[in-house]
């Protein structure tokens, strides 16, 4: 069955042999979608009585957001609240969603989780991947993965997010249960795992272990890296050939030549160091020594509770100093490469017809008009 | 005919005599309105089969937004984009606007206010302020005061935006034809009188000279200061006794003890610090020195092109350091102080009912969650 979207004013299609410049625009099409991908690319007017009319205004990739923890109980206000006050933000509020992650009820995850994933889907995101990490038991972390599950394929294995109470002052013993008996637990039910490699939560050795367990299994590996301070975590995602060191806020020389040299993705969560009060990383360093970016919402109750991928981009572009392109490109086709879905992030033939409308004759307004909802309507593939 | 709004989770009310706190806020309650007024705040429950029912969410008053520029034709986003790649802001580009606002027709100007006013209210703004200044004649800034005067009380004569191109080389004739003939044209058509006071627009003289002229009409008086360095503007502001001086951004102890001295509000507006890569005000200075202060959206084409409060507020709270409920203060009674307007901002017995369903539990969430949509619904006496 043919959809057409027409009268578009501009179509970023991201593929550069497709249009013009680094989105490779078009102006004046319709873009014709069959069976979820992208059949052609007509000129504006074709489809004027069968298709949906854009009005002139834009029309782009729908977002890849890479990066959430997306499924939670509880609420962790409060602590936000306090640290606008000026409380630091610490590893360790984690606890908090844990006892409450704990205590509700499948049904009431599944509740939430859709709630937040319509939240997304009408901030034009398309494709969300999805941690664990609020279990910190086999069995919890399972069942936060059947949930997760239910919502995406892109689901993560975070295990290692923090050592859980029961295991205080016994880090390498929880570390051991992750890598073994919960993997064993979880290895069927989830694409990726991840790991939080800070002060508070797993050293280099501890993330070494329970990554390479993974990758023994066949599944991908992706590592939380570089938050908070300088730290070994890129370099551990490059040397174990993650998908992506996701935060990197903090790079030295030698972090941003590693990444430049891989094919780990940096992530940036400005969403994050936003609601944080962390300084912004230095996303030009890292794109201009030629490492490949994305950009996600890190959507999570402590340190960034929104699913606003444009608010990122706007602060991507202002406070990064990443043109408004790149950060297009990081928000889609950069989450896409985290996830290692070259499928995704595009609107060219051929490709996943995953798209959103803009109530803007252009994807500048994601940047120019910070703080607009300008999504006017998804589509997804 | 009564209207209730009931299973109200939390009601900001910004009276501290109605509820607790520095937003006087109650919870668990319905809001009575009768014919456009608060007729009473009950128990939750009451109106539970004649009322809109809240679901346990917060309510507040409606954002009073004091300074906008929303009159305008044409567009300026290759500006902003190449500000984003590094170029300087300037006052000069506001020329751009006039010349796309004058050759734009009454129709096409009520057509784009319209569209602005509508986006302006979804996010929750229900009193706006509107300038003129995109006309410099005296014939188009009569035309935009009337086509602002449809959708707004809130009325602001801005003749002396920037010197017009044909007044080049010659302000004092141009400062000298908008507080003549200009303000002979405007005086029945507008609340306010505003100028720009800063390099590159106007300086203290002819600014004292427009606003003196006036207030012997009986005009309010505010004045754009401090935007882009320090200067003359803020104390000027306070001795001619306007009613606000709005950005604020460059401060010396002198302007913020004048401010802490006079009725005059400071207003913030933080969004054209984000959009110009400016600096921030330091906003705890002033509130703690003891002024009143505003936040408000400023938007316009040129260095503001938002009209989301929210972002301004989230902005106002993480890099202005105001505590939460300051920056909520600051976005409604606030704005009604900068527009001498008692009556509006609050949602205790016998105020104004204007007010807005956050699709949050609390007011908290619009810098919890930022750029996220939460403006659920928005009521206008």
């Amino acid at each position: 069955m043919t959809y057409a979207i027409d009268h578009i004013g501009l179509l970023v299609t991201n593929d550069v042999e497709s249009g013009d410049g680094p989105l490779g625009v078009r102006r004046d099409v319709a873009l014709v979608i069959d069976g979820g991908r992208v059949a052609a690319i007509e000129p504006a007017g074709v489809h004027a009585d069968d298709g949906v009319d854009a009005g002139g205004r834009c029309v782009m990739p729908g977002f890849v957001d890479s990066h959430t923890h997306l499924v939670f109980a509880g609420d962790r206000s409060d602590e936000f609240v306090a640290r606008m006050a000026g409380a630091p933000y610490r590893a360790g509020g984690i606890t908090t969603t844990v006892d409450a992650t704990r205590a509700a009820s499948d049904d009431e995850l599944t509740r939430l989780l859709d709630v937040r994933v319509a939240e997304s889907r009408r901030n034009g995101i398309t494709t969300t991947e999805i941690k664990s990490g609020y279990g910190l038991t086999v069995d919890h972390e399972a069942r936060l993965l059947r949930v997760a599950g239910a919502a995406t394929t892109e689901t993560t294995f975070l295990g290692a997010h923090v050592v859980p109470a029961e295991y205080a002052g016994r880090p390498d013993d929880y570390v051991e249960l992750v890598r073994t008996s919960m993997l064993d637990a979880v290895a069927g039910s989830c694409r990726w795992v991840d790991a939080f490699c800070e002060v508070g939560a797993f050293d280099a050795d501890q993330c070494r272990a329970i990554l390479t367990a993974a990758s023994g299994r066949g599944l991908g590996t992706r590592l939380h890296a570089n938050q908070l301070g300088h730290g070994p975590g890129v370099q551990l995602a490059v040397e174990l050939g993650c998908a992506s060191a996701d935060h990197c806020t903090y790079l030295t020389d030698a972090d941003i030549e590693a990444l430049a040299g891989s094919s780990t993705v940096a992530t940036f969560l400005p969403a994050t160091d936003f609601s944080t009060r962390q300084p912004y990383p230095d996303a030009r360093r890292v794109i201009d020594a030629g490492a490949t970016v994305a950009l996600a919402t890190n959507c999570n109750p402590g340190s960034s509770y929104t699913s606003s991928m444009s608010f990122c981009i706007a602060l991507a572009v202002r406070d990064m100093h990443m043109t408004i392109e790149e950060a297009v490109l990081a928000a889609t086709v950069g989450g896409a490469a985290a996830l290692r879905r070259p499928d995704l992030g595009r609107l060219s033939v051929g490709s996943r017809a995953d798209a959103i409308l803009l109530d803007a004759p252009s994807y500048t307004h994601l940047v120019y008009r910070p703080g607009m909802p300008l999504i006017a309507r998804v589509w997804q593939a």
